[in-house]
């Protein structure tokens, strides 16, 4: 499989996923709720994940899908080609906001992640790419971000953690020149990836963190659980994605 | 004074500061710490405060300026013309991130305010306008945000007000679906003059509050300091912006 020719092929797909996304959005959302009131799903979540997954499977017809709204396989192996799908990330900023909401598609193959997009839908801005061909924003290609550390930057944290003070996410912020909260795991990897953010914690399922792994990692950002080891990419973990020093100052206020 | 004539003025100044800063931006930036490490000024806030300054000077000579940096007037009262700048706010976004600042000017007349203006300079989105003359996002005429309740929407916050926990902040967060921080009181209120956020809670200057208080009240939002008493326009407040909704939510979970 021609990597440059699948990034071609998910580009055009990403392109009209937005253009549906935006065109949706002027129509009459359905919500519900899914966990709690603070787990959202739409219509546009699942139309699109429907879209998504039908190219995919089209194009790729032997590889399993692992996608946030079911309409991909029943995955529990990273073996032979898996595509992993989250049709809109930040789905609360999508509905309350109707902006700062990414879609992401990454593509693993043997369990190596071989390509990632991150796509800010209202910015038009896509991070994409993979090992092999290079990362870029939008056609540019990205160099890696200086690598930081914790108290020369701003931190990406996730609400409910900070403010339950889990892992001394409120000793980690105060560490940092300031943290910010965005609402979008995909938003939030787009800064570390570009350097506005040292760091970004939060727990997040596989399709939350999946492209950032594929795009960050060839850019030298360290993407662990929290405890520093390997992420498990077919179940949830609580992730840390940063700088390398980042990545050693965090570790060490957790082990402090 | 013809206030439509001096909003097409004020525009053509933001549009060349814009131009300026984003010059400037590509050389080399002097960062210089104010009151701590965390309170940031640029030779980018001083030469644009300078330029601002100047312009207004030549527009409107009789007028008192009070500008964050330092090249206005030293001003006690809001008599006559008053003119209020914010040259770059969120200077650490500004620093750190290279985006997510804002510019933001007001006129006041005898204490009453006029007109605002808050600049996303990298978004290149300006909220402009005033009670007579209507608030516009760019060239369109804003309608009034829905008038939401604190747990049906997203509220922005301080992080250093949450880390301290000082005013309850995270009893509000926990009643909201959920806590944003953006780093720049500026993209907070223009995301409160859109409906995105259904309020907005920080510890402000006047250059921070002044343009959001003319844009904001013309469109039903209502903006006290946390007692719900009017605003001190002179001095520091710990100012709530929000819906009429979530600002009695607000005060009662801070009496409750």
């Amino acid at each position: 499989m021609d990597l440059k020719l699948v990034d071609v092929e998910v580009k055009k797909w990403l392109k009209e996923a937005r253009s549906n996304v935006l065109s949706q959005m002027h129509q009459k959302i359905v919500v519900n709720t899914k966990t709690s009131n603070k787990d959202l799903v739409t219509n546009i979540d699942k139309q699109n994940e429907n879209f998504l997954v039908n190219k995919i499977r089209e194009f790729d017809p032997d590889a399993k899908i692992m996608g946030e709204e079911g309409f991909g396989d029943h995955v529990t192996s990273l073996d032979g080609h898996v595509w992993i799908v989250d049709p809109i990330d930040g789905t609360m900023n999508f509905v309350k906001q109707g902006n700062h909401f990414a879609m992401m598609i990454s593509l693993y193959i043997d369990g190596n992640a071989e390509l990632g997009y991150i796509y800010n839908v209202m910015k038009d801005e896509l991070i994409s790419g993979g090992r092999s061909i290079g990362v870029f924003n939008n056609d540019k290609l990205l160099a890696p971000p200086v690598d930081t550390h914790l108290s020369e930057g701003l931190v990406g944290l996730s609400g409910p953690l900070v403010l339950n003070d889990v892992f001394k996410m409120q000793a980690i912020a105060k560490q940092s020149l300031g943290m910010r909260i965005y609402g979008s795991a995909g938003l939030d990897i787009i800064s570390v990836i570009k350097g506005e953010l040292v760091g970004y914690i939060s727990y997040l399922k596989p399709w939350d963190i999946a492209a950032g792994l594929a795009c960050g990692q060839p850019l030298g950002l360290i993407i662990t659980n929290i405890d520093g080891e390997p992420l498990d990419m077919i179940s949830s973990n609580l992730v840390l994605i940063s700088t390398k020093n980042t990545h050693r100052d965090i570790l060490s206020i957790l082990k402090g």
